[in-house]
C-alpha cells in the first residue's frame, strides 16, 4: 500500500470502507441526543471492534464502551479504551482469571445471570462490578424472573468483593421491528416488566445505580420511557441495510457510514455482471447488500458463492469497474475484515485496524 | 496460551478445531482416489486458506493448489506453496502488477474469460500461463459460448507472452445436488458441453494440456466421465453439514475434520441453553451447525444473534460446559477465524494460522 493519502480507486477489493464525515456526524448526533435527554451513552463496540472509533465516541461524551466478549475488551483496552462493560456472562475458570487481570488495568464491569457464575467470580478474590442481566423474554441471556433477579442480587451482596453496578436489560430481537409505532408498543410493554424488576430489587434493599440497555432501534423509545439510565447503542455508528429498512423517530437521523468497495471481475452474461464480493465479504444472515454507487439506475445484488456476487441491472458496469455496496448487517460484516479504509470521497485518508476482530471468549 | 500440547478444555471459545487424524485420512483418501484413476489433484485452498494444509496435500501427491484470489495466493506462496492456479479472473491494473511479481516467484496460472483481460495480462510483458474459464451455464465467471472460448484462445495465442495452459470448467451450484444419481445426470449433461468446447478448440488448432475443475460433490463423477484431467476439490478436506447431507459414491468417504468448540454461557431458560457461538462463529449462508458432542440425545442449534446460539435438547448441558459443533459451510466459517487448534482427541497438539484469512483481491 502506498503512503496516505491515496486514491480509493487503487484499493484491492473487496475493501471495507468508512466515510469519515458520515461517521463523525453519526457520533455527534447520538452524543447530542443523549446529552439533551440526560441519559448516559455507552456505545457497543461489538459493532465496530475498533479502538479508533471507541475513543472517538468517548471523546464525544460517551462514558465508556460495551464489549460482547472478553477478548474484545482485552483488545480495546490495549488500544486505549479505559472503561468497559461486558454484556455477556464470562463463565469459565480460564476466562475469569483473565477477567481479573483486565479488571486490575481498567474500569470494568460484567453481567451475571446465574448463581454459579457469581460464586466463581467471587472466588477469584478481586473486586469487580457486576450487573444483573435481566432477560426481557428473549431466552438468550439473563435471569428469567423477578425472583431470580432479587436472589442473584442477594448472592452478589453476600460476597466480599463483588459490587452491584446495576441492571442490564437488552431487547435484542425487538430492535428490528420495522414499524416505529409497533416497536414503541413492544418496548413499552417490555419496560413495564423492567420496572417490576427494579421495584423488587429496591424493596429487597438493593441499590441499582445504572440501568443499561437499548439499541439503535429502541434508543429514542428508551429515552422517552425514562427507565434506562444508559444506552448501549451500537449500529448507529455505521447503519446498515437492515436498520435502513426500519422506521425511525424524526428527532435524530443517522447516515450510511460503512461500505464495501468491490470490482467487476466477469462481464459475459446477459443482464448481470459478477463482482468479487460474496459470502466472505458480506455476512449473509440478514439478506443482501444494496448497491450504493457504480451502477446506473435500478440494480439488485445476489450472492454467488464464497467469493462472488451478481449485480443485475439494465445498464451494467464494465469489466474492472468499481461498485460500492451497503452491507445488510454491519456487525458480522465488519468481523470479516482486518482493517477499515477511511475515506473522504474518493481519497483514502486513514487506515484503522479492526482491533478486536476474531472469535474467542 | 500455554506451551503445546495442552488440554483442549483450556481453549477460549469459540475455537476452530481440526481433528488431525481425520484430516490426514481425508488427504490420503482423495490422493488415493486420484492416483488410482490417473487424474491429477490440485485441491482448492479457498477452503482452508492454510499453508500447513496445502503443503500436506502436495506432499501426499497433489500437483499444487488452487486459490480463489491473488491475496490468498500471495499468502500461501509466502508459506511455502510453490505451484498455484488462480480460479477467478484478476482484472485490475493494480492486481495484474502484483500477479506479475508473484509469477516471477512461483509456478502460477490464472483464468481468463474476457478479451480485455487478455489484453491487460499481455500488456504486463511477463510470461504467464492462462486457462480459458468456461461457464457451464451458471453465469458466474467464464466465457458464455463455444465461439467465445475459441475467440479467447485465439486472442491468447496472438500474444507474445501468454501461454494457454488449458481450460477450467467448474459446475459450482451443481456440487450440492443431494441425490447422487441426479447429480450424476446433471454433471454428465454439463460435460457434453465441455466436450464440444474442447473439440472446437482442437479444431481451431489449440492444444489444451489440462482440463481443470470439479469439486467435492462431483469428483467421482468427473473421474468416471474422463474429461477433466485435474480435480479442484476443496471441501473434502474438512467436510461440513452441507456436504454431509449429500449422497456420495460408495468408493470413497470423508470424515468430519473441522469443528467449533463452544461454551454454555447462560442456562436459565426451559428447554435450551445459550452458547458463545453465533453469527461471528459460523457462516450463516447454509443453515445451522450440528451438535457433535457435549449434549446427550437429540439436539438442535439455532442462531441467537452475533455472539450467541441456542442449543435445544431434553437433557441440557450445564453452565460453562463444552459443546462441539460441525459448521454448516466450511469455507466461509474458516474465514472467520485466525487459527486452527489441531487436536488429537482432547489434547491440542498444534496451532496453525489461517494463513490467507482476509478479503482483498
Amino acid at each position: 500500500m502506498t503512503a496516505l493519502p491515496f486514491p480509493r480507486r487503487e484499493l484491492p477489493t473487496p475493501a471495507l470502507i468508512v466515510d469519515r464525515a458520515a461517521l463523525e456526524r453519526n457520533i455527534a448526533a447520538m452524543a447530542g441526543f443523549a446529552a439533551a435527554r440526560g441519559i448516559a451513552l455507552r456505545p457497543h463496540a461489538k459493532t465496530h471492534k475498533s479502538g479508533e472509533i471507541a475513543r472517538r465516541q468517548i471523546a464525544a461524551g460517551a462514558v465508556g464502551s460495551c464489549c460482547a466478549k472478553l477478548s474484545e475488551a482485552e483488545a480495546l483496552a490495549g488500544d486505549g479504551v479505559g472503561d468497559i462493560h461486558l454484556t455477556s456472562p464470562v463463565v469459565t475458570e480460564e476466562a475469569v482469571g483473565r477477567l481479573a487481570r483486565l479488571g486490575a488495568r481498567i474500569a470494568l464491569s460484567v453481567v451475571v445471570d446465574h448463581p454459579d457464575n457469581v460464586a466463581r467470580l467471587a472466588a477469584m478474590g478481586e473486586p469487580l462490578t457486576v450487573f444483573i442481566d435481566v432477560d426481557p423474554g428473549n431466552r438468550r441471556t439473563g435471569v428469567a424472573s423477578v425472583e431470580a433477579a432479587v436472589a442473584l442480587a442477594d448472592a452478589v451482596a453476600a460476597t466480599a468483593k463483588l459490587r452491584l453496578g446495576g441492571v442490564q436489560y437488552y431487547c435484542g430481537s425487538q430492535q428490528h421491528i420495522g414499524s416505529f409505532a409497533e416497536r414503541h408498543a413492544v418496548i413499552a410493554a417490555k419496560t413495564e416488566y423492567l420496572r417490576a424488576v427494579l421495584a423488587a430489587l429496591k424493596a429487597a434493599g438493593h441499590k441499582v445505580p445504572v440501568v443499561t440497555g437499548g439499541g439503535t432501534g429502541s434508543f429514542a423509545i428508551d429515552a422517552e420511557l425514562g427507565v434506562l439510565t444508559e444506552l448501549q447503542v451500537g449500529s448507529y455508528i455505521f447503519m446498515d441495510r437492515e436498520y435502513r429498512d426500519c422506521e425511525f423517530a424524526a428527532s435524530v437521523g443517522f447516515e450510511a457510514a460503512l461500505m464495501v468497495d468491490a470490482t467487476v471481475v466477469s462481464a459475459n452474461a446477459a443482464g448481470l455482471v459478477t463482482i468479487d464480493a460474496g459470502l466472505k465479504a458480506f455476512a449473509a444472515d440478514a439478506g443482501v447488500p444494496v448497491v450504493l454507487t457504480g451502477v446506473a439506475g435500478e440494480s439488485r445484488y445476489a450472492f454467488m458463492g464464497d467469493e462472488h456476487g451478481a449485480i443485475f441491472a439494465e445498464t451494467l458496469p464494465g469489466l474492472a469497474a468499481r461498485v460500492t455496496l451497503m452491507p445488510p448487517h454491519c456487525d458480522p460484516t465488519v468481523n470479516l475484515y482486518d482493517r477499515y479504509f477511511v475515506v473522504e470521497g474518493e481519497t483514502v485518508v486513514d487506515i484503522w485496524p479492526v482491533t478486536a476482530r476474531g472469535c474467542s471468549t
